[in-house]
């Protein structure tokens, strides 16, 4: 015999080969552990077999309405049992699971739909308000399924014809998943904040959906049975992946519809919690608990935090009540983290000011994440590992998306040269731990959410007053960080900040708003180059 | 646009899609961990940064002698580092690691080299003599490298011209891998004992053994750092791929010549080890060291046990030691386990039978296999999960192997019908779980090594004395099992159970000796077949 004898009549076949997926996960927890809770929300308990026929049942009734292989369905939940639901119909049926930030306006929202095609929308009754008016926008017409709590019933008006439990209602529990064919096929789409005026609709694969879940598990120690906390919203890049992890631990999902001190402290008490995720300002939340109505927690509880690095006194605060903080930083367009700072055990007997600084890093990378690396975007070669030459932070493997949807230039531009270009700065140290710099798109992030400073620039050069305008980021105590406009106004012409605030609140969703608008001469290069960095300098002080 | 809109303009690129390979998770470890401790042996300690290089120049000084993808690498080596590298070194080439059972008999080691085509055989002084005889009968002449312990120097002679340090030393550290081009590329074969005369060649990829490599995380709750002691042979199907798992969580291999109770104690409380693997026989020898030599060790340590399930007595000696005991149960063709008994806390406080008789099953499926069930193999349905009804196991998933080397046939007799076929017959229990009963191809279990009843048979029959032969499991507690042999004499011939074991040995490695030889008449079904069951009670009964 000759040539390689291991490529000749061992084939691909059904008993050796199936695309990863992890729909996968729940299939094996409703096996295994049936009678185990699930979820948890309000007085609600729903085991594994329930969850799983719930799912089942969803597809079901999604394919009996014709939705199946590439078609999208939009969500507009908070972190509730259906939003858990839908990360494992919806795949199921061979459809595109679409979760909107449900803090989005309505204009985008409505681009939202119309660039994804919805042909269903479930609509949790507390956003009804700005859906109706994003469904009037959009020129897609998607079959419109409401969901009224009945946990936290909402005043919101329905939508549609059909509930969310009429829905499941009509859908086979034993139904049989014929989905993913092929581990590359979607599963979801996340849409960025957008860095120009209209966002980029991220697409998700089964296969890498499956291993960042699977990586969770391992970055984050999760056992069998961890007890996981909502408090990082779902429409984050598919609650970073976590809505699938905990069924590869046969977890607890413990629901929550809005990050409240008072409520994170009770159910962690409630219920056992072992891990939770959020952006800084969900540690600042939980730390803004009057100490007199704190109770110590029996064990330590995990906490992954992204975005800002964790400052050192809300780092502090956090480990005297029993957390142990985790820093993450990714993108939407690598599932949410893959990058994690790994902690060594001999830093924690550092000086402080050195601890603080090892904190401030991203890290490495993700076990399932192929490549790390700070590059210059022009040569694509690495910066040298001296913790000061910037470059722009680099990924490729498994977990970088497919690409943004019907955007093909695009999609080319931000995996050329066999690397993700992720926009964002960074410097690489000597043991290979990456810090990051600058955004070099100019990403504001307050409260975990992303904001385009672009797009409030856009929204003040819309009013007639404004003759140029620049938006930075201003660190701030609660949100991390908030918009902060700098604007030169037409000769002769007037406007005070409170009317641009204002003007700004028509055409962006209210996390968007600046939050301090200053009138000046903007600071320019000689070719006419606005120079934000000394912008920032001036937000910095106050 | 119309059609899947996901199909479209999102495919594959270099920096969104990698194979899957285990060899990335020694490459992430030797980045994030190079200080950390990868090896002990002996008095040798060896760090991450070192165990890449080290790997690294293997391949390199492998690809220099014309071995790359697709060819054999055989290996004869004790748990001893090299055989540590070469699960990293010889995929990285593109070769495929054929890892020997060191304890196999000349003739069937020369069908292997021949079979799978050796290019290169490494092999530790030790088994110089088995493999100088084997080298005479194969056909094959793979260029040759000795391995002489310098922690434990063996009297063997050298058997090649090159020593494996000096092969090394000719390697380049800094040997960047191309391998595998395709995650379906083989990274090992190994053989099994052979229910025929001849052992079969299962093929392994990398797909396979990066999900059991981080499978084994999840099941056997490895931490980062774990400390991992070599007491299951890295020969047995890759060391169920903890060779690659350890990596995963750059935790520490304590390597180990020989099962020795007083050594495994001692590196125990030496290294603090965490997790350890073996067949039962591991087990009985730790617990063999007198209470006198026995100190209590820090921790509870984790003990992964396959093969026969672990008898009660022993699980009881074992706890009281520090260890927890975790049953799993697997074949050569799924990567070693895949089967885990997943244990529920209720069941610690059930009456002691019924918690026994949970304990005695092989348990359900691990979290990357796909599907495990029992079935009739005639009709491929499953049977009632009524824990009474005998079927045959059957595996399905990215965890079943590609294939038999050169056996188109054997390859598809056992994946047909899209399932893998294991020969073992089990039953199923309401709650899912599985429990063997009988195997269908009469494997004897000794030691942890698997035994083909058929070939002791066919040795025996070799014998000019011998009229008819029939060879079972007894049970024998130090081994597990022993081959005991029931044999019909030809009419006016004589021969004494010595005379026949003797015999044996000419032809079989000394673990697949008969240790009983019991004449008899055998008896036989109304179509002359041999009633196997009835010797079963014989050799049961003493």
């Amino acid at each position: 015999m000759s040539g390689n004898i291991y490529a000749q009549d061992l084939p691909k076949t059904p008993a050796n080969f199936v695309p990863l997926t992890p729909l996968s996960f729940l299939e094996r927890a409703a096996d295994i552990f049936p009678q185990r809770i699930a979820v948890v929300h309000g007085a609600l308990r729903r085991n594994y077999r329930d969850l799983h026929a719930r799912a089942r049942k969803l597809a079901s009734a999604l394919e009996k309405r014709g939705i199946g292989e590439g078609d999208t369905v939009a969500v507009m939940l908070a972190n509730t049992p259906p939003m858990i639901e839908c990360h494992y119909g919806v795949p199921m049926c061979g459809a595109v699971l679409n979760a909107l930030n449900t803090r989005l306006d309505a204009a985008t929202v409505a681009f939202i739909l119309d660039h994804g095609e919805a042909k269903v929308l479930i609509t949790d009754c507390e956003f009804a308000p700005v859906m109706k008016e994003a469904l009037a926008l959009a020129k897609t017409k998607p079959v419109i399924i409401d969901f009224d709590d009945p946990e936290f019933p909402q005043s919101g008006e329905r939508l549609g014809a059909l509930d969310y439990e009429a829905l499941l209602a009509g859908g086979d529990e034993t139904y049989v998943r014929r989905f993913p064919k092929d581990e590359w096929d979607a599963i979801a789409l996340n849409y960025t904040s957008g860095t120009t005026s209209n966002p980029k609709g991220v697409v998700y694969h089964h296969r890498g959906a499956h291993l960042l879940a699977t990586d969770n598990v391992l970055t984050c120690s999760l056992p069998d049975g961890a007890v996981y906390l909502w408090t990082l919203p779902m429409f984050h890049c598919n609650g970073w992946c976590f809505p699938w992890t905990i069924s590869a631990v046969a977890g607890t999902h413990v629901c929550l519809r809005a990050v409240r001190a008072r409520a994170i402290h009770d159910l962690i008490h409630e219920h056992g919690v072992t891990h939770m995720c959020g952006a800084p300002i969900v540690m600042s939340t939980i730390m803004g608990l009057p100490e007199s109505e704190k109770k110590p927690y029996p064990k330590t509880i995990n906490f992954m935090t992204a975005g800002a690095p964790p400052p050192e006194a809300v780092l502090a605060a956090m480990k005297e009540q029993g957390f142990n903080v985790t820093h993450l930083y990714g993108l939407t367009e690598v599932y949410g983290p893959a990058v994690v700072n790994v902690w060594k055990d001999a830093w924690n007997d550092l000086p402080i000011g050195e601890y603080a600084a090892l904190k401030a890093r991203q890290g490495v990378r993700y076990t399932m994440l192929e490549g790390l690396d700070v590059m210059d975007p022009e040569t694509m070669t690495s910066v040298p590992r001296d913790g000061a030459t910037m470059g722009e932070v680099m990924f490729r493997g498994n977990v970088v998306m497919k690409g943004y949807l019907k955007n093909k230039v695009a999609t080319e531009d931000s995996l050329a040269g066999g690397w993700f270009h992720s926009g964002d700065l960074a410097v690489i140290y000597p043991d290979g731990y990456i810090q990051l710099k600058d955004r070099s798109k100019d990403i504001i992030i307050s409260g975990g959410e992303n904001i385009s400073s672009i797009e409030v620039e856009d929204a003040l050069y819309k009013h007639p007053a404004v003759s140029s305008a620049a938006v930075v980021a201003k660190p701030d105590e609660k949100w991390g960080e908030t918009p902060c406009a700098f604007v030169e106004l037409k000769p002769g012409m007037k406007a005070s900040a409170e009317e641009l605030i204002d003007w700004c609140a028509r055409h962006l969703a209210r996390f968007k708003l600046p939050k301090h608008v200053i009138f000046t001469d903007l600071p320019r290069t000689s070719t006419g180059k606005i120079q934000k960095f000394k912008l920032r300098d001036k937000a910095n002080q106050g």
